[in-house]
């Protein structure tokens, strides 16, 4: 069956002449099976409309920032409200102070809050924070790590300098000797070390943190009175109603949130512990955009949801149906399917597929049974979805395994991917 | 007559426990006299409430932002519309092509635009795409000129380290002689001249673009193969229904928007023209709210009202009426007050006020009157006033000037401006 795509390409043509490469970013769908949908008409809840009118269960939550539902009617009714009175004005408003105590209190070691719009603020942020605190200059982070776009982090340096990622030791994620390497090269020069709450960069197998290296990580920015940051962007709020460390027994000295914490309204943070806050006070950071009421006014609810509700359960108890089912469907259909990460934002790729020709096939299968899966990244549950939103994704996979069985023997190669098999990088 | 402020003195005391600092960034009232307000209620229109209830003119418009009233009816709702059928998704909406296709009509050199969140994301991506496009690494760029607060422009470095700034050679706004010697030195390194649509630094005097200058930039960047970079993010939309910098008859390759072009929600925008196309399709640049459907929304309903009103004629007519009954009222009551700027964008400093005693008492004293000025910043006329606005605004600055009048003998220094009279730096 094949789905219609006209509005789609019609869009990617006027898309074509007005945007460089027809699309940029995370959202690009370049690196994804060919009949993907790149544009979108709407949301609601757990459920996506592409512009040629097909619904689907959407298991990437926008990357993230759907939490709690679509156009979820308390979180944005506080939002509307609040725009109605004043959102960007010559002057925060009460709702700066308030969800900076709301933060403040939600998470463990965070004395205090900062705001921003991207997660690239916040990240950057924190090490200007951290090179501000220890008057040094070298951070160490992991290998391959996404810290987000700017140019002292980005995955794919065209059109920046190596003067960009001065001062920069990298290590292994999890693996503490090469930490221990890392912090040992930087010397009395280090001022932070830089972790992923987990192992969730793109194309691989997601790996939870080892306590010894959390540990380790922790002790030797103690040792070298250097700061530990846990870049909570992408996890946060879906590990723990805290830093997703906090679950181990790890805190950090500074963290950082985003995509979710307005439920998709624009807003990042950085929060620390009172250790860094003069420095964090000396640093010059603004934006046009970062003291608008309104996505403080939807953070503020979607907090309170947090707080109050049991979405975290519920999520975990839906990523854990998700998984055993798929794992006992693919078991069934013969593949070997590897389901990491955390059960609220699983990644799964099949053994044995270098360029990811099965995944590809997979998720192309699910997205003509109406269920938005991603063959390489990481995905996002949200409090929207129920009990019979797996189960129809779970129906949608045994045809979709189904599918690739009857056409595993014959599948192209994902010339989009060859740089996988080759080693290579995007 | 003292103003309310126990509502505004609670909130400071409950931030400076949350925030580092209490504030930071260019709302942070910090420099301003100590009477301002910090913390905001409400926006209508030309006017902002503080949060103990007192009404003012607002002349900074959010620095910016407000072009078309504050709560703009057709453009909020034009928002609030999208929202419900969904903002941030896994994908972009069909208004992302749509807005690309109206920046590329309303923009003179515009072949194709990019968006993202922050101002500075814009002038970043400007940076990146030139550095791209030529393979080379130099940046000129103006003495003093604000392009953002990402490492490589913040005005206060604390926190950033020496190669965050690498490859980077300043020039005087405005002088010949020295954007020439700039770009010799840059010899053939040379990857893009930025440039302000006008000289709009903070503390001084403003100062229109030089026709000789402008196009000197112009021939320099072609003959080395260089980009041209206008950063219209303050200024855009505010001097011209195009490129600044059209006015004048010079087209940069690349020019950046932000701030007032969705009214206040949060957009930015690099364009181009098509000899930039291929290296920005290249660079890495994304963010998890970059593609927002609600703030496109607006934004295509902001630039329908620039396309298709006569706000422009109307707020230079507004400002000119200012800057006239403003230099008629400093002149009777025997101040030399400097106003430069465009009308629509005022600075005014006051003759032998080295350290601003006179700019603070004269401000606070229009503050007192319902008037919020600015006295070190640019200042900003949005289409929501009306000569009735201005007229309030005179008459409080006839009060004003008196107030200062009398106060003039006796003003205290102003000690957390001190570092201008000794020509040092924030």
């Amino acid at each position: 069956m094949a789905r219609a795509n006209s509005r789609d390409r019609e869009l990617r043509e006027r898309a074509a002449a007005v945007i460089p490469g027809g699309m940029y970013g995370h959202q690009s769908v370049a690196l994804l099976p060919d009949d993907y949908p790149q544009y979108f008409e709407r949301g609601e809840g757990a459920h996506i409309w592409d512009v040629d009118g097909q619904r689907y269960l959407d298991l990437m939550c926008a990357y993230g920032p759907n939490l709690f539902g679509y156009a979820n009617p308390q979180i944005d009714a506080a939002f509307v409200r609040q725009l109605g009175l004043g959102d960007t004005l010559t002057g925060p408003t009460a709702l700066m102070v308030e969800l900076a105590e709301a933060f403040v209190a939600l998470i463990g070691h965070a004395d205090w809050a900062m705001f921003c719009k991207n997660g690239t603020d916040a990240t950057t942020m924190a090490l200007t924070t951290a090179r501000a605190h220890t008057k040094r200059k070298t951070v160490v982070r992991a290998k391959g790590a996404y810290h987000g776009a700017a140019p002292w982090c980005v995955p794919r340096p065209t059109g920046t300098i190596q003067t960009d990622r001065a001062y920069q030791i990298t290590y292994d994620y999890n693996d503490v000797a090469s930490l221990e390497a890392a912090v040992a090269e930087a010397g009395d020069d280090l001022a932070c070390i830089f972790a992923a709450p987990f192992k969730h960069d793109a194309f691989i197998d997601q790996a939870a943190p080892d306590l010894a290296y959390a540990r380790r990580a922790r002790e030797l920015a103690d040792r070298t009175e250097a700061l530990l940051v846990v870049d909570d962007v992408r996890a946060g709020l879906r590990v723990a109603r805290d830093c997703s460390w906090a679950k181990i027994g790890v805190q950090p000295d500074l963290s950082t949130y985003g995509k979710c914490v307005a439920n998709g309204h624009a807003l990042s943070v950085l929060v620390g512990s009172d250790k860094a806050r003069a420095a964090a006070s000396k640093i010059y950071v603004t934006g046009s955009f970062w003291y608008q009421a309104a996505p403080m006014a939807a953070a503020i609810e979607t907090l309170g949801l947090v707080r109050d509700t049991d979405y975290l359960e519920r999520i975990n108890a839906l990523g854990e149906r998700l998984r055993d089912g798929l794992a006992e469907r693919a078991s069934a259909a013969g593949f070997g399917l590897r389901q990491t990460g955390p059960v609220t934002m699983p990644l799964f790729l099949f053994d044995d597929d270098p360029d990811l020709r099965k995944g590809f096939c997979f998720s192309s299968a699910m997205l003509d049974r109406g269920v938005y899966v991603h063959p390489w990244h990481n995905m996002f549950l949200c409090a929207a979805m129920t009990d019979r939103d797996i189960d129809d994704a779970l129906n949608a996979a045994e045809g979709a395994f189904g599918e690739l069985k009857r056409q595993a023997g014959g599948l192209p190669p994902v010339e989009k991917l060859a740089f996988l098999a080759t080693g290579g990088s995007r």
